[in-house]
């Protein structure tokens, strides 16, 4: 189940090519590595890492907001049912450790324990904080209003995973404590900012394209957005009446999705959501510029965390 | 939600003194560490962790096993819906290394950073073990026929998770390897023992009681066990056509399950289980006796197991 939710297998274990699924995470996490004079072999088992956190998340998504496909193929749950994916996402989220563990291996002496625990501790404390982001998600589900700062802190989900993702690239390059941080800063900002702009895509599809099963899900199970937040905070005592009946619904249907994104146009929630992202992208600059990389490597990351910013 | 599940708040985040649960994995690894000559302060970040273990697992068996009811209080998921129980349940896996991470707080000179480093691949490694045990599990509920053989690699849940509770009580105690080595042999057998017990007790609930909603739900589910298992490979024809078909229904209702135990009682399943649950103590013992402690420590440490044994 973890090989065919990766896009190595098929549902029978057969191998399967056709999937081709980019880590964003890792590399990013090897960029950093490198920019900070890192060697990839030992920035490598973070790497594995993150990519692996990320996707036991995943896979739990699935079933939390009932999504049956994610990357064109049925999701875990739904091709082994729910107790499974729970399962295999606990059993990923276990070994999302074992290639850092597998560092113990070399000589004793070559061993850094120090960064060890302390990548461990700051990957779990990523955990928390994104485990913390997604309740309140949930919780916003039943809730008509929810202010455009308390999105903010559902965010957090990838902004902690993507400030957790450039830390310990530092970390593994040998960086001091204040690049560490530094690079946290730069990836906290990044991910919030691919936080807000997924629902804006999810909102509004680029090029007119159909909407993917993962947006359709949140969006059905009322999931709140930026744009919904600002609506309620800036739009007309009419159009908050509008948005606050439908959100009153048990689940919305696609023509209640239409009404939803009619609202936003007027009260310009999409332009509000594009400047706070490009606030965000500036925050994430200026914490790369103060990490003090050459500038080739500023542009690469730069170049990197805009593809992360527009991705799914 | 995590604290509500350990029994500290009410629903409402009111303090709770009216459940009272055990923390019989906690206690038995700090048995485990002053047999071994331990520190009970040293001791005290594992017996944490692995409690919080524990209780992961049991909030997503909950929502995988829809149990409705645990410890008399109704479950997480039964509260809050599944998917704030899956966010739950991460949350506390995060936070069971938490109180292992607190050792690095103190002065550098005093970090063992190899026991800690050691005792987290330890917790990883049994975690996945405990998600191989689930998996099986999941996947014998749709077969009619599983072998006493597999089974046991089932109990293997319970298994690894008491086996690493010993042994990090060992470890915390600065035990030697082959020590530890002993304790785990010691904790895993214990551990066997206690789940194939649990399915023994779902089956013939003691002094005729009702049984527990946690029993239920595994029958009900058709959770396969070793008495189930030993009807199908030692029942007459008869016999065995008849398990066969109550196991093709989708779900049993209590005259099912009240057949399936008049089944077991014709194959003398009950008696095999016990003999097999006996001979597992067994094994704990002499892996106990080995690792050298006094006969008192011993004595305190089987009175502890016996209580493990014929617990929940």
């Amino acid at each position: 189940m973890m090989s065919y939710h990766l896009g190595w297998v098929d549902k029978n274990g057969e191998p399967e090519t056709a999937t081709l699924q980019d880590r964003k995470h890792g590399q990013l996490l090897m960029l950093v590595a490198a920019s900070a004079g890192g060697h990839s072999a030992d920035a490598l088992p973070y790497a594995i890492s993150v990519e692996l956190l990320y996707n036991f998340f995943l896979i739990h998504e699935d079933v939390q907001n009932a999504n049956t496909e994610r990357n064109k193929r049925p999701t875990v749950w739904w091709s082994w049912g729910p107790a499974q994916a729970i399962n295999a996402g606990d059993g990923i989220h276990a070994m999302s450790r074992v290639s850092i563990f597998e560092q113990l291996n070399q000589k004793i002496e070559e061993i850094n324990f120090s960064n060890i625990a302390s990548a461990l501790e700051t990957l779990d404390n990523a955990t928390l904080n994104i485990c913390e982001g997604a309740y309140l998600d949930i919780s916003y589900q039943e809730r008509a209003t929810v202010s455009v700062e308390e999105i903010i802190g559902v965010a957090r989900k990838h902004g902690s995973l993507l400030g957790v993702t450039a830390e310990l690239g530092a970390i593994a390059a040998g960086a001091s404590a204040q690049v560490a941080s530094d690079l946290y800063r730069f990836g906290h900002a990044l991910g919030t900012a691919k936080h807000l702009n997924m629902d804006v895509r999810a909102l509004w599809p680029i090029d007119g394209n159909d909407r993917t099963e993962v947006q359709r899900g949140r969006l059905q199970s009322k999931k709140k957005s930026l744009a919904t937040s600002h609506a309620i905070e800036n739009g007309t005592p009419n159009s908050r009446r509008r948005l606050g009946e439908i959100f009153m619904k048990r689940v919305l249907d696609p023509a209640d999705i239409e009404a939803v994104t009619a609202i936003l146009e007027e009260t310009e929630s999409k332009k509000f959501c594009e400047e706070r992202i490009g606030e965000l992208f500036q925050e994430a600059t200026q914490a790369l510029d103060v990490a003090g990389f050459s500038q080739s490597d500023n542009d690469s990351l730069l170049k990197s965390a805009k593809i992360i910013v527009e991705s799914d």
